[in-house]
């Protein structure tokens, strides 16, 4: 095989102009490289071109420049999951020498597929190692190329599969490919990777669902009580249902083993709760529970890793136009970095708390700053 | 009996110095209402007369002002749960003409108990007819004097319980304090109440809980492809485990019957998944149980309960100091109402994501606006 060396990636093709295709069409039209962009409907593809991510791949015979007609070094398939395997050999095919990678939320039915066409002769091990797995970690609930954005990966995780068969030199052009687009490479195996989504967005979309259809059969006055905590828990379970059926479906054993655990582990809850009902111990470990609670979410990623790091101050916000500008500028004049701000928006919608995470030096003049201006604030 | 009408109510009395208590008599003092407060521990008593809580109990006697040492109107007991029989029995004693009411998170346990106390002629009719069972749905994760505040309470709702025995004009003066405090009274059973926190609160912190000892249980790697869902869905389980043992097992047999709900939903839901599992179609109802989870969503009280009013402006911040307050300054001068903000953090930490909320007519000037100030802006 003869793939570029990274240094050398200049030309791009991007298959399934839909969100995430578009989105990657911009992140690489933005780091500079040449870039074509197709779809099986033109019209899609053109819309995306349109806003500046690249040139439609079949108008590209009409130009001059030497770059778009020649073969692309590196095609990315942003194509709907279920279509993902035959466009990837489709491309492994038109281009004998180019990397191909995809961006499918789920790997190993994607690399056994491939598999199977290799058994069947439809590919070949030569065209299988020009293949790279990959997933990007991010995502939208809106989808379509007008809600692409260059920017989208910026920061994100974008998980690459390690042991599909994919030579290093292709490896390494993803790689490549990946860091310009400004993520951050997570190498892992297929099935590390989707046991790992299961885990970190699959179970918790089916376990948001789960406690909103709860929710949703409640009597009226009981959601009355609702505040800021089991908004958080259900929020995602607000997600388009049709998008979430094809991510859920297309990891559908993973994501079941994962909720029968979950399942298991609500039981046992109910068991430990139980256990205490008139007995002033705690027989059942409900503390252990909580206390493993508090250690797998001390396990996520925060900003900067270290929550720990920052303080709280908390503003009341009145519901009249301009408050949260008007916030917004008096914490500009206080000279304060705030690190991080979360809105917490009262049932009664009469008022909001505004918290602002600010380094601990920070907090005593941020507080005093907009205690002078009028804001009623606690630190 | 003979409790004060509304518009008479000036003298409160305040047990319990903690961080729900000194906010009531913070409250209290805010809204013109002479306040002593008492605690087992005089020297938190102290703390919170100190930060403007009213005066201490049992240094009301050195005083001459006659509101002061004249019986308390009403009387909010504030004190650990498994104390409040007790202390309401005691203050119910004590002043032979108050009004007690109390702030305990679950209410069935604390009426049965003070009806025990009547069977034993520990307390009698009369009094009962003077204790109001309440629950203000406002906390933080914060404890002690020194974490309240004035403001707790503003535009949350806070339960009273209807059926309990109170007399009418007993729920009216508690009802009266409600207002004063900013809050929203919201009467109910209370095994509607009880049933309404295991669904609203409790269930969430433990299916949260649930979620989060699967991730203490993960390969690190997995980890760091979670995203923002994971981390809304298991934040409150991040909460005091102490504090949490008390709250859940204070309802546990309500909490067990939700948690046991949420088991069956989610073995449910690893059912419907597997039976995807090789067909294209979806028997198990996938898709229902996902618009289903929307509902229930939809159903949950938001800003203005009408998030669909709004549209997002996602701007790109990078983590460098002072970039969320150049963004408010651009905000701010861009002339736009925020209806709120959301801001994203990525686990690689070198960027994050500003979701401001504006009416759809606000959008293209603000997006333009920030634009033009050189923010990465999608719509």
């Amino acid at each position: 095989m003869n793939t570029s060396k990274p240094a050398d990636l200049t030309r791009v093709r991007v298959v399934g102009a839909g969100m995430v295709g578009t989105s990657v069409a911009l992140a690489a039209v933005h780091a500079g490289l040449t870039v074509t962009v197709a779809d099986v409907d033109p019209a899609a593809a053109r819309m995306a071109a349109s806003i500046g991510a690249g040139t439609v791949a079949f108008e590209q015979q009409s130009t001059d420049d030497p770059q778009l007609v020649a073969e692309p070094q590196l095609i990315i398939v942003a194509v709907p999951p279920h279509a993902v395997p035959a466009v990837v050999a489709a491309e492994l095919t038109a281009y004998p020498r180019a990397v191909v990678t995809d961006v499918a939320s789920v790997k190993s039915p994607v690399v056994a597929e491939l598999q199977n066409r290799e058994a069947r002769g439809e590919v070949d091990r030569e065209m299988l190692s020009r293949y790279v797995p990959g997933h990007p970690m991010a995502g939208s609930e809106r989808s379509g190329p007008l809600a692409a954005r260059r920017d989208l990966f910026v920061g994100r995780a974008w998980a690459v599969v390690s042991d599909a068969g994919s030579a290093p030199s292709a490896l390494a052009v993803v790689r490549d490919f990946v860091g310009r687009c400004g993520a951050r490479t997570v190498e892992m195996t297929a099935r590390d990777h989707d046991a790992a989504v299961a885990l970190v967005s699959h179970l918790p979309h089916v376990a948001a669902a789960t406690v909103a259809a709860l929710l949703a059969e409640a009597p009226a006055p009981h959601l009355e009580l609702a505040g800021q905590g089991v908004r958080d828990v259900t929020r995602i379970a607000g997600g388009d249902p049709e998008l979430w059926r094809q991510i859920l479906t297309a990891n559908a054993g993973e994501v079941a083993v994962m909720a029968r655990r979950a399942a298991t582990g609500l039981t046992a809850w109910a068991d430990a709760l139980d256990a205490t009902v008139g007995s002033p111990a705690d027989p059942g470990s409900v503390g252990d529970r909580l206390r493993t609670g508090v250690a797998g979410v001390s396990r996520l990623p925060g900003k900067h890793g270290r929550p720990e790091l920052f303080v709280t101050v908390d503003v009341v916000i009145p519901d009249r136009p301009g408050a949260l500008a008007a916030l917004f500028a008096d914490v500009t004049s206080a000279g304060v970095n705030i690190e991080d701000i979360r809105i917490d928006h009262n049932p009664a919608n009469e008022q909001g708390h505004a918290q602002l995470s600010v380094l601990p030096d920070a907090e005593p003049s941020l507080a005093a700053a907009l205690t002078r201006h009028g804001w009623s604030v606690a630190g």
